[in-house]
């Protein structure tokens, strides 16, 4: 960690630990190393020593013990799933509590006077979608009304890209971990370009959402009886070896999936020539449907490793567009949120960041689970979409197995020698470390009616990780007043 | 190129250059630096004479500077060529000078007595799928009567795969340059396993040869004329960001051809149901296919640079099992061959070194175009089939930088911060660094009938590039004489 004057340069005559301001001065006199670091918990003091009570005695039965025991429990099941992508039925058939005024959203929960415009926007075309409203005024009023009710897509067990909207009727890919049969659920990715998810509700937007229910969710399901699931693992691994990561990267795991799908699709007799065509095209032209097969599959891995007595282990990291909800496998359901920020990126030709909107989307369930921007090192092309350099797309990799708690060695890089990716982040790590959790994103434009704008690269904010601290020590209160 | 003791860990006291064997005594004595290093040509003192005639005066006029001058002529044909796939002919009617009686093959020139066993196996099958013999007893008769008439690929401006063999119905597909119109041509890949490239030629070998000249190459013509040729470059470019190397390495690229061209196939009314499920089949269970379109692009790019006087870009590099031979642009068509060598690999269970083929294919055309071994930083995955490290991957790549006379950047290689690919070796300066080109390859079992028994990297013969060099001295005599 040596910066400025490298050591290979000579001997130091001083190092200096942390303190940027002092490097001036002390390069100006004499040859020096200087170390990048920063106390754990950024110094605050009562976090500072909550970690260090849970690592003071890692041994089993202390608190140390049990937190590394519930961890290693909660990476394997996340490494030890089988996410199978099984069916693909309506919102309202498979997820609980969902009646036809329920309409779910990404990130942690917020109302209407918090929503962004894309997420508005993208609230208004469901219910167009759904013919709850024949116009975009007339879905606000619904909306404004308070005859809606909002709810998280993962409250649902579901996961949804940016805007994230799942209305009742939308087809929803049913991903199964074969490993305890647990179910997560994501909706279908629409491609690039003005869509649902990124806030457009215009009549062409619609109209696909209409051809994806009747058309789209048809054939993929034939398909899917017919093979008997599609083992979703298998591609995502495959994926990495062919430079995606899996998040904003997706084209070659999509065209993986396009090839397994399409020789089946033409066996499909429930299809039409003309269904069969369309969809073809459909899924021939789309650079990034796995997407959301992979956020499927991600969300699933971690469903199996949630609500484990002790675990440190984020389980889910959302956005809303407004805040960023992080959830932590020993602390349940609860949200720990803080204020969304724009990510840094790149801008498409004629926006800005001041077109942008705070970061959005559930499709950091990917980088939970150990891939996206965890996996960029696997994917160093990826820097001409969010910006950056093939040295960043390296170290975002390797920063991330020091927050993280193991390795899945089902997914390798073959740049880091065929390592595993860094997977299951550890909060006491994030912030004894003072490394967060890393993702990249698209962009979306931050008034309603708009699309993708850029994309570009955020951590998750500080503040989730300090107040879910804050709670496992109120959680766990009796283990922590050991210490006192 | 510091080893063994390494100049970070202390001020050198000595540095040994070369001489490996010095090493170990000094090593023990005092602190010190080896440098790795040979004297140009080997140390051979007359080849050594004319590298050093050939670098003296990089001037306009002098033999230096004609020489530059023409590499950077050929460079350029190289580098802006467009290939493009306009049809899928057979071979008798798009290649010079064939008939009933003319079998092509891989590499240089041979004989029967001389055709390894895979090399044989093909031509056996391919009199068979001609209908010009009804057992591979028959056809082995006809072969050593004389009747047959052998020539290589590379005399056709075509290119084959391992045995390489095209016979005169094969259906070949056609490749142009738009940037000048010249043509080159390569048969279509059957696949894995026992296929008639790695000498096999039994039923279901010839079979499929039948289905591949019969349906795949009318469904695909049909394709090629709708969408008015496939630009195979970009096919390349969009490969080397995922994974691929283009050689070994294509599932990307197929899968890449796959997407584009299924659409298309569902649209062509001259194909029955049964013909487009079967090609679809075929292509969708392919990892390879690509392999013969690149080097078809490969092949067509080198010929827009092949004989530019003084140029010492070599335009071939091919094995028929026996030998290896090049060709130079400034040389024409003359063939420079040195003893073909076993490849250094994996093999497959049940197969040992014992079983393979000295190295054999036309296939080395890639890394001939700047592709292939060449561009295996951006395939670090292909050292999983071809043997080797991570590292290994990224050392061949940044090895062929010293040997070239520039870069592709129309092929970028993401882990080399988007750098191009290393394109137009030079025999100069392969003989200058004492580093002979890297190619990687499949090996074939070396008695006929069998298949594929491993892969493996093996560097191009050293003798190839002095005997060329003698050539170019006695081509270009004259410009040589006033150093005397």
């Amino acid at each position: 960690m040596a910066s400025k004057t490298d050591l290979i340069n000579g001997t130091p005559r001083f190092v200096n630990i942390g303190v940027d301001s002092f490097a001036k001065d002390m390069d100006a006199f004499t040859t020096g190393a200087h170390v990048q670091w920063k106390p754990p918990a950024n110094g605050d003091a009562r976090l500072g020593r909550l970690l260090a009570c849970m690592h003071a005695d890692d041994v089993p039965g202390s608190l140390g013990g049990k937190i590394a025991a519930a961890n290693k429990i909660a990476l394997e099941k996340v490494v030890s799933a089988q996410p199978t992508l099984v069916d693909i039925l309506p919102a309202r058939e498979v997820l609980a509590d969902m009646d036809e005024n329920t309409y779910l959203h990404a990130g942690p929960p917020l109302n209407w006077d918090t929503m962004c415009g894309s997420m508005r926007g993208g609230m208004m075309g469901a219910l167009i979608f759904e013919g709850r409203a024949n116009s975009p005024e007339e879905a606000e009023r619904l909306l404004k009304s308070g005859a809606i009710r909002f709810a998280p897509c993962h409250s649902r067990d579901a996961a949804g890209p940016m805007a994230g909207i799942i209305s009742p009727s939308m087809p929803l890919m049913v991903m199964e971990n074969k490993a305890d049969g647990k179910r997560a659920y994501c909706s279908m990715n629409e491609g690039w370009g003005r869509t649902l998810r990124f806030g457009a509700y215009d009549e062409a937007v619609v109209k696909r959402l209409h051809w994806m229910k009747d058309t789209l969710a048809k054939g993929l399901r034939a398909v899917i009886g017919r093979m008997g699931g599609i083992d979703i693992k298998v591609l995502i691994s495959q994926a990495l070896q062919m430079g995606d990561e899996c998040h904003n990267r997706d084209i070659s795991a999509t065209n993986l999936f396009f090839k397994l799908v399409t020789p089946q699709l033409l066996k499909c007799e429930q299809l039409s020539g003309q269904e069969l065509t369309e969809i073809v095209d459909f899924l021939g032209q789309h650079e990034h449907f796995f997407l959301n097969l992979a956020m499927a599959a991600s969300k699933v891995s971690l469903l199996s490793a949630d609500n484990i007595p002790y675990s440190t282990l984020v389980t889910v990291m959302a956005r809303n567009g407004y805040e960023v909800g992080i959830r932590v496998s020993g602390l349940g359901e609860s949200w720990f949120t803080a204020k969304a920020e724009v990510a840094d990126g790149l801008y498409f030709a004629g926006y800005s960041p001041a077109d942008a909107n705070p970061d959005i989307g559930d499709s950091a369930i990917t980088e939970t689970g150990g891939i996206g921007a965890f996996a960029m090192a696997a994917a160093p092309a990826i820097v001409q979409f969010v910006g950056g350099s093939t040295e960043d797309a390296f170290r975002y990799t390797k920063e991330m197995y020091r927050i993280t708690i193991g390795r899945n060695n089902n997914y390798k890089i073959p740049n880091l020698g065929f390592a595993g990716t860094p997977t299951g982040i550890d909060i006491a790590k994030v912030l004894d470390a003072n490394i967060m959790p890393v993702i990249n994103t698209g962009i979306a434009h931050k008034e309603a009616g708009h699309g993708l704008v850029g994309a570009g690269v955020v951590p998750a904010p500080r503040q989730c990780f300090e107040k879910a601290l804050a709670a496992f020590e109120e959680r766990y209160a009796e283990d922590f007043s050991r210490f006192a």
